[in-house]
């Protein structure tokens, strides 16, 4: 597998992330999910976790920087799934996933990307730089 | 990786195929699907395999087995992303997919499956056991 699909759904991209994660596999996601922000104009990206049973610092900086390259394009990303023992973790290890908006499980993560849609079309213009938690 | 994670977004359980499929892997995938329709209530299966460059007739059994056990449950099955090439060679083969709908992509198979809904919600009892194609 030297890919991992994106399935577009709305305004939201959703990637579930199911193999060990590579350098390669890393980049290429990135790429993709890059150049498919561009395309369809999606405005959120949902990354489901659940199957991972460990997030470390190499999951956490490639999360990180899909986060911040999304919005440079301007999608908010969402983290959905994340299992209990991989908050954990990540908390002991101060891990920070910076700039990026966790969910319990992808419905409510698609609650989030589409409220601030709805949010955005009242109003306009929001703090999009702003640091969410 | 021992399992395949399920999405539920609103009444549809997505899944998407990324890894080789085994024995135990399909069996799995089948009962975790089966105990998700039950839990949640769910009407639709939507199976994304984009990824897969190859359906043989062991991948094409599964996905059989987990539409007609679905729609014992009373859930449709929805097959989508399918590659070009994957299509020419199941009709080369002959390879029926008996039960399963087909969609292009993630969007039209959700289209399809909450159209089905409507659809119900104004007829009930909709001939359920016809060979939708």
């Amino acid at each position: 597998m030297d890919r991992i699909p994106i399935l577009k759904l709305g305004g939201t991209l959703i990637v579930t992330i199911q193999v060990d994660m590579h350098d390669r596999l890393a980049l290429a996601l990135e790429e993709d999910l890059t150049a498919m922000i561009v395309r369809t104009g999606a405005r959120g990206v949902l990354i489901e976790i659940s199957a991972l049973e460990i997030v470390d610092s190499f999951i956490g900086r490639m999360l990180v920087s899909i986060a911040a390259v999304s919005r440079v394009l301007d999608a908010e990303t969402v983290v959905a799934g994340m299992r209990p023992a991989v908050a954990i973790t990540l908390v002991e290890l101060g891990l920070e996933l910076t700039g990026i908006r966790t969910a319990l499980n992808v419905e409510r993560g698609m609650a989030m990307v589409q409220a601030r849609l709805v949010e955005e079309g009242d109003g306009h213009g929001s703090d999009r730089d702003g640091h969410e938690e």
